[in-house]
């Protein structure tokens, strides 16, 4: 079979292998894949700044934003052939640490978890793969263009409960949500806050394309004139940070009104220095009760969260999401986004 | 009677001015006053950065940080002549957000809110003050000689609470704590971790005096060598931020272990830039799920906490806090510290 595989921390070795196809440990299941999300830290495993090949191996297989469909599945695993399946990317420590020991292996403390596609385990850009039932999740027949969506949405359902949680420490009633950054995490973002209810803006820097039409769509507002504007129209209860960009993480906090939320989900690049007003940020965050909650992965939980948003979302809207699909052959246009794109899918299904 | 009053917004208004005792609304309990605290926001509204004086009126009786005994106590109020007693800062807005309504007057969403010997409302720097039995919390007859760390107590007890309710977004057994500033607000959180049978660290710029001491019999472990001297020895769970140094503030945040908690304490003044690398901290903050929170003020749940945390301590370790007490004709003593004291006190009683 064919995989997308890479020598971590070794620059330009993404590349399309050969190699057989993977044994089923027992109990697991096999699936043929469909597709995979490729995403930033896809990107960031491509250019050999992140990554871990499994133990004896040189070259890891990517892929973690998985779908496929079931071949083979054992009695009792709770999945038949053809389901549409998702495998859950990391796997706690074998001698779990407190956090893992309850199943809240998104919370693992020691470091010791692995994390398929990206840290020692083998990932699912793979024609098949095999998955363990219990870290595999059963996806509406529905989902079979867009499933792939499944991880990314797991990731932004943690950051919605990491919200409503520091929240919850105070009187929480919000109204008013600030999504900054309309990839793929900031659309998925927007979509749980609208179906919560809430009044939700999304920021970005592209003046039209999919972006807006996608906020638009959902019934949310697209501004693309800076924080300053959509902040002078009413602070925001949650600012939802997802660009990584320097800038913006200051501005957020600032932005919100008292016992703000701002949770950050962008993963920045290092030496980004900023001159702050350190003293009035803090002052800020102490006379307003605001609070900062960093948020990433996600455990079993925030997996079924994700299937219910996804089930309940529109599938052409999650459709419109992708706006590039390539066939495995091609997979280096999918890591070669523009910034009106959001999200690009590398396609597996043997014809 | 002699109460201490500024003029707000005039700098050196600060006086001693002769006026005539308050008159008790129905209800309300008199009080002799024994002290008063001084604390950096008494000495922001002594420079005139700070305060509002009630309506109609030019001048505001500051002191916050109140101490007295009970001379008269309408039948049913469940306070007694001769009882220890605090009054508590904040009065809700008289058209409750929903915060107020539920009690959670330190978490005001509306700014209505109203604080005695700070915004609106008389404070308790004087000779005999009046207080609805309501906002008045009963202390231990031991507390005599310093009750009036019952305010300052509080809003650590908020800080800890809110520790907790941000830490409990996940698996939460913290071990290690990092208070930076050994000033009154940092040694109650001190004295709160021990409690709490934590591992207690408090860092300070001061190599000997009052501060080390206090520490050191504390059971804590005193440091002044910088933060990262601390953090070789192990990252805390929880900073408590107690000090408002900008510097401190990012450093705090880059100490913590993965899903640290940050609580920032200190109100530092505007206009303190600092080159940060929010790359690294917005990075940091997101693959460690770490979060920080703002914390200033308390209500009626954490004065009874406060209680208990001083019934608790030792008066003795208590009372050494007081590194200064004056007399009221020499209040000006009170706002001089130097970087070695802990807090000063007014003595307000009558001879």
């Amino acid at each position: 079979m064919r995989a997308l595989t890479v020598i971590p921390g070794r620059k330009h070795s993404l590349a399309l292998t050969e190699m057989p196809e993977p044994e089923p440990s027992p109990g697991d299941l096999i699936v043929d894949a469909l597709a995979v999300g490729v995403c930033g830290t896809d990107k960031e495993i491509a250019e050999a700044e992140y990554g871990t090949a499994p133990p004896m191996a040189d070259r890891l297989v990517i892929g973690h934003e998985s779908l496929g469909r079931v071949r083979e599945a054992p009695d009792g695993s709770g999945f038949a052939p053809g389901d549409l399946v998702v495998g859950v990317v990391r796997r706690p420590d074998p001698v779990p640490c407190g956090a893992c020991a309850i199943g809240r292996f998104d919370e693992c403390r020691n470091g010791g978890y692995v994390e398929r596609g990206i840290k020692q385990l083998d990932g699912y850009a793979s024609e098949v793969w095999t998955v363990e039932p219990e870290y595999a999740v059963k996806l509406d027949p529905g989902l079979e263009r867009v499933g792939m969506l499944m991880e990314p949405t797991s990731v932004v359902a943690k950051a919605w409960d990491q919200i409503d949680k520091v929240g919850g420490r105070s009187w929480f009633e919000p109204k008013r949500v600030l999504v900054t950054g309309a990839g793929p995490i900031g659309l998925l973002a927007a979509l749980i806050g609208v179906q919560r209810g809430l009044e939700v803006h999304v920021l970005d820097l592209v003046a039209e394309g999919p972006k807006p039409e996608l906020v638009t769509a959902l019934g949310a507002v697209y501004h693309h004139e800076g924080i300053e504007a959509v902040v002078k129209e009413g602070e925001p209860d949650i600012v939802i940070e997802a660009t990584g960009a320097t800038s913006l993480v200051a501005d957020a906090v600032a932005a919100t009104g008292s016992f703000g939320v701002v949770c950050l989900t962008g993963v920045s690049p290092e030496g980004r220095n900023v001159n702050v007003d350190v003293g009035a940020l803090n002052r800020e965050m102490v006379l307003e009760n605001d609070a900062i909650v960093g948020s990433v992965n996600a455990n079993l939980g925030h997996y079924a969260t994700a299937a219910e948003v996804l089930r309940e979302a529109d599938p052409g809207w999650l459709g419109r999401m992708i706006t590039r699909r390539v066939p495995l052959e091609h997979f280096d246009q999918a890591f070669d986004l523009g910034p009106e794109h959001v999200k690009a899918v590398i396609e597996l299904e043997r014809s």
